[in-house]
């Protein structure tokens, strides 16, 4: 399956919710397509201007890879050289922490990716994954 | 004033309402803030994956020009070295045509821009203007 | 509020009067308004060529990530690959150590940023502050 | 000799008041040493957020190519290929348009360079021509 724009809209609608019953700071969420391409993009008031920045290289890094946040944050602490070089491969769009997070469809497909940024990578990435599941997708955190 | 995420996202609502009404292709729309920077983007199902960035630098040559598209465009027809060593200077993130649309507030500021891309530049223009105009703001095409 | 000129080059003169008084190494001052954009610069006598990029990446970090100097720091200790992989998604504009100070208004808004370069880091962000609450306004470094 | 501080700072102030008295638009003014570095930038209230990289770019590409603005419009309109490859070799810093003035010593040395934008460019020129000559320096537009 493909990632819809209705898809997009649900899950940052409803992590930007889930952000708020959190009581997380101002939170930024892109979705990303199969391709790492931009799908949708919300950045909430109050948030630092560069947040589209963080966002997308949470995703990106996440969906050009297959590895979710959580994953390449644990080999960029195993083998930080590793994860600069991939980063150097991307152009420096890859940001390997928590809050890059994968979405797969019911048959275990890639179909795209989430980032969120504004408080704590692990928050970030809970507020991403209410919003996943909420479309009906597989977060993988 | 300072444009929010509300505003951003009223202007994206109805400049794809004003697209849906004129019957045009799958658009893409960015709205940026003052310095430029990403606060909103949606791109339709059917667009092609790259539209984030000719959105995007649309709006960007814009707001950070303080010349509009239709502007942008004469410029670079008169004196395209001019243009093309302008986007060198931004590292090429401008696109000077139609459908960067400037957003001035009440006093006349620049607040942000508005970047459409899908359709001809000028169906493009015309549904960020209507996205800016159901905002309460003034559109600069 | 919005940082004027006016604003800019009374941080700048304090800064440098106070980099006098506290016998500094020669500094270069730079301020960037909330979208992170060059606002004024003054590079001292004596001070190294390439100044201004150390200046504006200090600055830069500082206001695109809402986040001062001295946090940045202590983020690039605690997680060196995180800050590496920000300063990738920022193009290699962010440097992240003390004399990257956040300017706030009143209400705690982010208005900008300045950047010191010269001296120590710590000493660099004594002058920035200086120059700061001459200005009427909260420097957080 | 060697382009001081003391010496942008009359450059930009007087290149500001020409602007002024000549009722030109907002005016932003660079003056880079005889390597192309920034020793001083002021941007007027009003002007758009982008005007540091359109200065730099005027001044940048004077100093680096010993060329002065008038000088390098020529070029691109004779050559654009020419003018556009050079830009490349520069990283796409070189503006070629007038507000791009050389600044020469007593013996005809290049010390730095001045740009100028906010205005047409032919007007840019004519203020930094103003300061240049305020601080004992010869211009070349």
């Amino acid at each position: 399956m493909t990632l819809t724009l209705d898809h997009a809209r649900t899950i940052i609608e409803i992590a930007r919710a889930k952000g708020r019953e959190m009581s997380l700071k101002p939170l930024s969420v892109v979705v990303l397509d199969a391709g790492g391409h931009v799908l949708a993009f919300e950045r909430e008031d109050g948030a630092s201007p560069g947040r589209f920045a963080i966002a997308q290289g949470k995703a990106y890094g996440a969906v050009m890879l297959g590895m979710a946040g959580t994953a390449q944050m644990e080999r960029a602490e195993q083998q930080a050289y590793f994860m600069a070089a991939v980063n150097g491969a991307f152009g420096g769009q890859v940001v390997p922490v928590p809050g890059g997070v994968l979405v797969r469809d019911g048959s275990g497909a890639v179909v795209g990716a989430v980032g969120v940024t504004g408080d704590t990578s692990e928050k970030d990435a809970m507020a991403a994954q209410a919003g996943i599941s909420a479309a009906g997708l597989t977060a993988e955190i």
